[in-house]
């Protein structure tokens, strides 16, 4: 099943390239770069004898008639300008940016500052997180890095409506989530030695996050959400704390998350009382969650990690494909983490 | 005036001899350590031509014949059975160890899982922190490092007491806060590009911040405290996390932070909204302290940094001899930080 | 086929779990350490559900009973006393430390200061360097890391005897190298931040480099070798300086690495003039390499790039395992390096 | 005596500003920057509090009515153009930059790639390496990074005319090095866990290091040279490899550079034998050398470090105006290493 890759030179097309490289079905069909036009060799040293294909500018006639499915891994406020010839045709697009996350077209604009997409888009498009969505239709908006840590962490606390307060997400990224583009938060000098606390509550994953847990309980209304960026270059780790009833036992939330998550295959909860390492799903698509509850305040930290480059983009892209597709969910997805 | 360090081999026995050397009146006397006699040079190339001296075993004696006063940089569970001499000769001690910071001896031993110093040296400890302790004996507790930076953050609150809720602080460090000892948590190889969460809730310092609290507001009996590992070297970020009423206005709160810090030389509050970065205090005895109140969950985010070995150990040791001894309270403190 | 791996808990027997894991006909058959007894996924939690494997100790007739080859990733000092039933019976071994590289018994104890194999092993032992070595036979000795990548930046020139002057080998390694022995040197606070030369002249790969050379060169007796770590988990980058006679021009030297190197599948040599970087390789088992002849001194940098895990340890021994069983030779090692 | 800074907001320029504030005779007189024209504290948090200066546009009147001295730690291609109206009135200029290193005009042209400054510029100018050079005038070229290690490296070999064969140096640098300006290289993802190779023979500090030592021993026309990016912020370890004649011990050698550097306050070689890491020198102005001789091959091994920042820029800067002024040249500048 031939895949075509729009935006392949950043960091999550890149990854989309490695994995696909390792699944027994997908296989990438052309890369499309508006930036780059020549052998990607020339470019990614780390691709040679592996990767040889051309690099062509966008062409939605050119990606439908050789490819099955069409990956877009372009920066926010990219893709809702491009979709629409493959969303005339019902060809399958799995949509890795933000453009069509949100339902509200409003939402979209408060948080991104750009002009939204098409409400039909809005509308077609799927929120695609594989735990909890079942049906996936031909137009796929994969969640983002913090989200997906965010919503896994917290999902089987709050579809059971069992937060006795606000949740407080603290999250942590290494600088793969910043991007290629240079900016002087990404220089190596500005980051090393350092850890940098932005966008406080600003952050345009949080709109996504509430989106998702007002469908399962529609009170629940505001977060409270902080981004930092530590010297790693990838993974996200996300702190969740969360008040909880004094009859609540850590048990008794224990079992909520084994009832969610005993079945998912890249979900790997820790034993009750052990917390992950960020480091323990570098490379792969697992997200492993730990959780605490303290008896003497009736808070619940839980920790979830991911890859932000796997879990938090391209891996889930192809968990979702696999879905979609019909094929295992695992597929080319089961490698062992990068240990160190 | 001449100081005696015991304990000069760990990072912050080296940390008090670096800013002992920029200070105009304080002079090292004797360094002392149970685990290398010789020269210093022969240890630290570093110190080759700036440090000579001998370093010798613990000789009470000897110490006060040859300074002035003492500063104990030893581990917890040292300096408690080896100040008496001291004591009974009324004899300044600055002690770095968290084994005088508690008051209650059952407490220490359940913190520390270790048999606590006698009552009476408890009890004639003061507790020096220095932006909120007046009067400085001659038996002097250092705060832990991670208790220095949650304290500082939540002062201005709690003093007040304008909780409306129990404080989360999520607590960051670099390794040299793990010491010198080696241990599969501090080896390059399993920390380098992974960040680790350890002894949540359980951290040691918890205690010591309780103890000051109570002082403030006698209701507060219980804390949320997470410390994580990051892979950098100097540093703690301390984010906290505090419910405020709804009347509360970000202005009303940062107001009381003024209050409480434009006095400080030490201190460094932000300009209302603006968070500090880990790496502006990195090499100095600053606590910079930024503040931002999110309007829909009244939630207070406060983010405190400091470098562990300065402001967290041997610079705030200093600043504390300093108003002990009468000097200025910056004496030999006001460098420029590491940049980078 | 099934295979034992004596010695799991390191740096390089992980790396075997990790490659053997993405293997088409390799499989894990039995795990053996000395220092651990239990599930693995309790030692490794990056292993959860991924390899469940109880791990026994060390027990020559049930690795014979169980599997059809045995990976020993033991430190230098263990496989020799370790490898003597499996060779009595003729059954594959691969040793991937140094105790079966030389040929000489009193090199190994000058270089390695421990008493060495007995002759007989090191006798039959192949010295198992993919791209030179054609027949394996049933006992392996894997090359060691900065070995591998200072025969391969070499090679070409000194089969041809080429080299008008000592060969200067300037190596610079990754912390997993020193692997996972707790120690100064690689404790996190040591060594970020900083860069360490060590063993000037003195590592114990020297010898088998030579001995690799002295077959293609009997005259060469001596080169100057440095090997330095720096703050990365991964990866070697060899630097070669080497003096060919004035009338060599780069094109000649160029084209004497792709006569020995274009039919290698591991081997990526650069365009002439284009170095690597240390990354490119990360994750696999390329070794990628690039040189320039500097006209005015006729002095060549040769620099080659490998992973010290992967084609420094459990990829090429993989490698060999492939060649030796007439796989295929890239079987499970053609992924694309990790990026970042 | 008050000194201004052109160009305050790049790394150097901030280190001359931490520098000075060390200083008892040097003090900050103005700052000008063309990109930046408010509050330094805006612009740098870790200045608040200690520098609060306005920064102004370049003004070379009111440099000269308000400060005695005037750094420029401008990128190379900016000073040249500039200094003309100091140098015309004699003003004092210390020149950080590369512009006025080389004393002739064509060889700056084809390493800088830009045009050069005018002849009676150049003929003016004092290549300041403090540890040979006796007069300074008013006009001083300070020393680059590289080619201060690189030639404190090797200067007693090639005063003597002891070097049996071409020097290679290989340089490894930390980021701060490649400055300030975003780019590909300098980006955290980019070089994070790597290492690069880039400007091989090609580095614009190799004309300043031929130049010094062909005015040692006019027949050395030619160097090998190798750049690498280390990910580190700070520090060079330049190694150097040069064969001796045979009859040369490594007590000889080593004596030269007692003998060279004895008396050299920022000089501190090494016991012969012992070879200095990179991080004992951080932070401050020394340069730490050690050497070994490998009697098989008779090569020296020589690795000297030093801080880009200060002995390679701002603290060796500060060193010869200490120089110049007559002041003692060690003034503000014996601080201990940051450690860790």
């Amino acid at each position: 099943m031939k895949a075509a890759i729009v935006g392949f030179t950043g960091y999550t097309g890149l990854e989309l390239v490695r994995l696909i490289h390792l699944h027994p079905v997908l296989e990438i069909g052309t890369l499309h770069s508006h930036s780059v036009q020549e052998n990607s060799v020339n470019v990614y040293p780390h691709l040679q004898q592996l990767v040889n294909q051309r690099i062509y500018p966008f062409d939605p006639l050119q990606i439908m008639q050789e490819n099955e499915l069409v990956f877009f891994a372009t920066p926010a406020g990219i893709s809702k300008d491009l979709v629409s010839p493959f969303v005339e045709q019902d060809f399958p697009v799995m949509d890795l940016s933000g453009d069509l996350r949100l339902k509200e077209a409003s939402v979209y604009q408060q948080w991104y500052q750009q002009t939204p997409a098409a409400d039909r888009l809005l509308h077609a498009a799927t929120y695609a997180l594989p735990e909890f969505q079942t049906s996936h239709g031909n137009l796929m908006a994969n969640p983002g890095c913090y989200a997906t840590a965010a919503i896994l962490a917290a999902a089987p606390l709050v579809r059971r409506k069992w937060l006795a307060g606000i949740p407080i997400f603290d999250g942590k990224s290494g600088l793969s989530g910043a991007g290629k583009k240079l900016s002087d938060t990404s220089h190596f000098v500005t980051i090393s030695e350092n850890m940098q606390t932005y966008k406080l509550n600003q952050h345009q994953h949080i709109p996504e996050i509430v989106q998702q847990f007002q469908q399962w309980d529609p009170e629940l209304t505001a977060i409270q959400f902080s981004t930092s960026l530590i010297p790693v270059n990838r993974g996200i780790m996300m702190t969740l704390y969360v008040p909880v009833a004094p009859e609540r036992t850590a048990e008794d939330i224990y079992q909520r998350y084994q009832e969610d998550y005993q079945e998912q295959p890249f979900i790997r909860l820790q034993p009750l009382g052990k917390l992950p390492e960020l480091r323990q799903v570098t490379g792969t698509n697992f997200c492993d969650i730990g959780l605490v509850l303290n008896p003497m305040t009736h808070i619940v930290t839980v920790i979830a990690v991911i890859d932000n480059l796997v879990k938090g983009a391209a891996g889930q892209a192809i968990q979702n494909v696999n879905k979609w597709a019909g094929l295992e969910e695992t597929a080319g997805l089961r490698q062992i983490p990068w240990y160190p």
